[in-house]
């Protein structure tokens, strides 16, 4: 990681002058050192219009304080050029992080590089925050990470999931990574930062407010290979995570619902627009795991033995009584087939056990568990 | 409709003799009149390496008494010419039918151009039934018919859905029309043929064969301008008509639901393969009906004022504290916004009735109903 540079101060300085996501800031990142904007911003020469508001918070900002209360939680400030870096932030151009709080010991790179994004609806079902735990568990296990906010809710299941698994989840957060919001995440949060990690674009202390929450969202689309909305109402802000995974061209999968429950609707509309319908972490990782690598199992039921049989077979086994034993004569019209076809066909389907011939002529032979009467 | 002619009377013992959907049938009556066909299979002429299972049934075949039956529960035989004839069907090719026992009042031709086939499982939940039933009644409501199958769960929801609604509803039958398969849907059938139609290529009497379900399902998806899938296991015999509107080019579209429900997992694997999902009826009127005539509203929650919002406004009103008042330069702090900006700001939003200036300063109107709590 390397000590604390001036770039490093720098930047964790910028991160609390500016709001997550400030293109104007991102944009002078890419022509100057970081040092050099603070300075610029210090002495009102940045030309920026927006150069005020940072002033604003020249006064009170204290960037080495904000590095020490990091370290005292266990966490860490990620800046661009550090091995750890995720470089697939760089996607989001002007608007990607120009650095990243982080508390805990996982490497945030190798850890987002089979990442996938599980977000939903906070007032979630039962079924949602069921699906999105058994999604957690099954994608840990898979060997991929789960990244989602740390939100009551599908955020909550998702990470639970992946814990339970012993799994790699990480929370991006609105918030400082020494705090919790919500407050009854604590534990939470303790734990997803002992096994996972705890990501932030603004300096530890920082409160969430509205619009952060907004903006983090971009940072669990550009982290991750794909983003899956388990629920989302139609005006969810977890719909904002899949339009900004959309605009990056990463995948955007939905777990449908019932249409009956208003928790899904806005999972459902996304379907009709063009995100992929999703039902299990093995269809996940088939979309945005490497191509033929990751293929999931095309589901099937299980197998009727009469499928197996040729039309004209099946349709004699059709003819055959359920109730009492027929002639070959009356197999043979029932069925709509010569009698020869029809004697041809019994005899195989009784050595195949499907039928037999006693003394009153043919009957049916009915396997246990074979499924009873016909379709309607 | 015309009298009992040579052709009607050849047809109805054609479909006596030979299985509905026999594409050996169909393509000797697209060069030959019906009563020839007859000849030929009576004489041992017709070349057809089936003749002989046709001809198995001749002792028995009484189309002139089928044609009587049929006329005392209340019903005809419809032939191709027929002014009520359904054109669609010809879309089948060989496997079109050639006749059609039906039963009730209502015109064929008319009742299927506006129609849509509404299938599902058997075995269905609560969950489908409700969705199926609900379809029915929004479809009738909308002025389109359901067409069905005759079985218990998502067929029967259908039609009960339709006849809630007065509407127009077709069951499609495996076996004849005078007959009710279950046993116990004949107040169902009975409902049917008093208010929309019952159909059959079989005649009068005629008893449901396995095969004979999976044959019919053809019929359903040729009459109908489109498919919707309500429930269906993964081997469900309803994605059969399903497959069959997908070959005739015709839209088929899936109601979702829980990823947890066996009785999904066909209509997820169809939706993942291009089927349209669909939540509605207006949505399944949407697809199947005229282009821009019968477009469905793209659902949309309540409007959030604050959505209307600039993004400074916005900011600034996050800062806005809901506790008690705060100060402008604090709001601009927490804003990170000049104190100008946040007073420009401020001033708008008290217009608007987001916030007050009081005494101790600026703090936020709470609407009636707006929720409270950020996301997480």
């Amino acid at each position: 990681m390397g000590g604390v540079t001036q770039d490093r101060v720098a930047r964790a300085l910028l991160s609390y002058l500016a709001e997550p996501g400030d293109r104007r800031i991102g944009g002078l990142l890419r022509r100057h050192p970081a040092a050099d904007v603070v300075a610029m911003i210090r002495s009102g020469t940045s030309g920026l219009e927006t150069e005020d508001r940072y002033r604003v918070r020249l006064a009170t900002a204290r960037p080495e304080q904000h590095l020490e209360r990091a370290a005292e939680v266990g966490g860490r400030l990620l800046v661009p050029g550090d091995l750890e870096w995720p470089r697939q932030l760089d996607d989001l151009g002007d608007a990607a992080p120009w650095a990243l709080w982080v508390r805990g010991t996982l490497d945030l790179r190798l850890t987002a590089l089979r990442s996938v994004a599980v977000v939903g609806a906070r007032a979630s079902t039962r079924y949602g925050e069921r699906v999105a735990s058994q999604l957690g568990t099954d994608l840990a296990e898979s060997g991929w990470a789960v990244v989602s906010g740390g939100a009551f809710g599908i955020d909550k299941a998702a990470h639970l999931g992946a814990l339970a698994a012993r799994g790699l989840t990480c929370a991006v957060l609105a918030c400082g990574v020494d705090l919790a919001y919500p407050p009854s995440h604590d534990a939470l949060f303790a734990r997803i930062a002992a096994d996972g990690l705890l990501l932030s674009e603004v300096p530890p202390g920082s409160a969430p407010h509205r619009t952060r929450f907004l903006v983090r969202n971009r940072v669990i689309a550009a982290l991750t290979r794909g983003t899956v909305v388990v629920e989302a109402a139609l005006r969810s802000g977890s719909l904002s995570t899949a339009h900004e995974a959309e605009r990056l061209g990463r995948p955007v999968l939905g777990v449908p619902g019932p249409v009956t429950s208003e928790q899904s609707r806005g999972v459902h509309r996304a379907l009709r627009n063009g995100a992929l319908l999703v039902t299990s972490a093995a269809e996940v990782v088939e979309a945005v795991g490497g191509i033929g690598v990751d293929l999931a199992p095309e589901p099937s039921g299980r197998v009727d033995p009469r499928d197996a049989l040729d039309p004209l077979a099946a349709r004699v086994l059709d003819a055959v009584p359920v109730q009492r034993p027929a002639t070959l004569e009356s197999v043979a019209r029932t069925a709509g087939v010569t009698p020869a076809e029809t004697s041809a066909a019994l005899g195989l389907m009784e050595l195949s056990g499907f039928v037999r011939c006693g003394p009153e002529g043919w009957a049916l032979n009915r396997p246990a568990g074979r499924r009873s009467g016909a379709p309607g």
